[in-house]
């Protein structure tokens, strides 16, 4: 994978993705080789349009030699079984490009791994070598917001008839924001929102950077020059607003993060072996939280559960 | 708290989001009273009136002697410091009766916690005797599909402008919906989008149960006894239907929750104190993931960061 196989990066991804073999040593072992990529994360409501975006920003960044990876994280569907693909199809317009690479990441039955894996899946892009990182969420919840934080620069994506502004501060959307884009500007009430939007970002207190509200149609190529331009800005502005207490504490999360799920893992493993405990629980005889207690305070199964064998 | 103090419902609430105090053994105390609630959940796009549908559903549960406890989540905004209060306004028409129990429960930084806590909540309001649970997520991503397993019964309500149902599969809430509302139908489009939603839900394999599809004015208090009747109709079949391996997969699922959580809170307490290793992490000396290797080959290390004191 670091000679530059796009099939190794591609099976590795798969194991982080499946969480088989040894995750945490793969990333051991590619760590000292990442921090190099920048990394874009666009998020907004089903229906803004983001992979089109997303697909005309990797034509420009291409356009200036970038090597550019992106990750797509789409929720399952019960009727092809894995990724709603209809987005991705566009996406074919770079799919015999080697500079982009492109993963979509299922979201079925992960249950707060998502983020992990996502985490997981840059550092792979990144130690491959790849200049530019972009992260695509569908949807506007908390686990899309954490994904987001994985971002140096956070591109949010509106359409006008996405409602008032008082709809993006209730996502949480306003928190995360590097750049707003209302993007199919040519619909009604874009100007209107670019101005509501404009209003909200100046009623921030503590601004420091100045959030740009940019109109785009994404379709037609419309704004796109111009919305590389302030990702670049943003660029410029971190470097020379570098906080070195923010890398700390991420390094911090990232570290309880590997840690609690490589012990979430042990236990889901072994907890079947233990004293007939899980058993009990599926029966309804002991409640999960008695269970919790009981195994908690005991040290010999505590021990079988999440020490090496 | 058991005895209907309303008062220690609330202080129990808190502790439970907060996660001060023994929570693991409050619910050990209570997890023999629950059960018997019936947990209705309340999900769709930011904008879409969940909060009104919510409010007038409660009006007519009321009025059928129920007794109603509302989990609200809200992203927390920068403004108020705290959840966006608007919509909980407009529920002050229940804030006198004490028949209604209504808590907004804040997303702020609670990074994966947040489908706990709303699960602990939900306890305490059926050990307190609620009949009827409502459980109400702003957004659409994957913590709030998550939180939407905790329901019996799960509403998923659209507007009109939301898109065609493409957006609703991407989603992901065709699988977890019981019930499509389509709210503000006095709006252009809202027959249309109905079929579209009554072609897709048609298009499913192994239905079972048969999605309703229902327009509602919530505004205009229009739609809500049929609602109310759909909601019926679900928990008629769910009985008709009891699935016994349903029921252990979840207690399965929310002992792990539990024991993960109780040791991801054990190792966020003691990380600190274990060597100098969570300062080299944050120093950049040493990366997460061979620091997670070091500690985990430290039988030593490991017992005294997860064994009790």
């Amino acid at each position: 994978m670091l000679a530059g196989d796009r099939v190794a990066l591609a099976k590795l991804m798969t194991r982080v993705e499946n969480g088989t073999g040894d995750v945490a040593g793969i990333m051991a072992r590619i760590y000292s080789r990442i921090g190099r990529a920048e990394k874009l994360g666009v998020t907004g409501p089903p229906g803004a349009g983001k992979s089109t975006l997303v697909d005309r920003l990797v034509g420009k960044l291409r356009g200036r030699r970038e090597r550019v990876g992106v990750v797509a994280i789409d929720p399952s569907s019960p009727f092809s079984g894995g990724a709603v693909l209809g987005d991705r199809i566009r996406m074919q317009s770079h799919a015999t490009d080697p500079g982009v690479f492109i993963r979509s990441l299922s979201t079925r039955g992960r249950r707060g791994g998502l983020a992990r894996a996502t985490r997981e899946i840059t550092h792979l892009l990144d130690a491959f070598g790849k200049d530019r990182i972009v992260i695509e969420t569908v949807g506007v919840g908390q686990t899309e917001l954490d994904i987001m934080e994985l971002a140096q620069t956070v591109i949010v994506v509106l359409v006008p008839e996405a409602g008032d502004t008082v709809q993006v501060m209730k996502a949480g959307l306003l928190e995360i924001a590097h750049i707003f884009v209302v993007n199919k500007a040519d619909r009604e009430g874009a100007a209107r929102m670019k101005t509501e939007l404009q209003t909200m970002v100046q009623l921030r207190p503590n601004p420091g950077w100045e959030i740009p509200v940019l109109l785009t149609e994404a379709q037609a190529d419309r704004g796109i020059d111009e919305l590389v331009a302030a990702i670049e800005a943003h660029r410029a502005h971190r470097a020379a607003h570098a906080d070195e207490r923010a890398g700390e504490a991420h390094r911090e999360r990232e570290f309880l993060d590997v840690l609690d799920g490589e012990l979430r893992a042990r236990l889901e493993r072994r907890i079947g072996d233990e004293s007939g405990m899980l058993a009990r629980v599926r029966r309804g005889e002991v409640d999960p939280y008695s269970a919790t207690r009981e195994l908690l305070a005991d040290r010999e199964a505590l021990r079988r559960l999440l020490e090496d064998a």
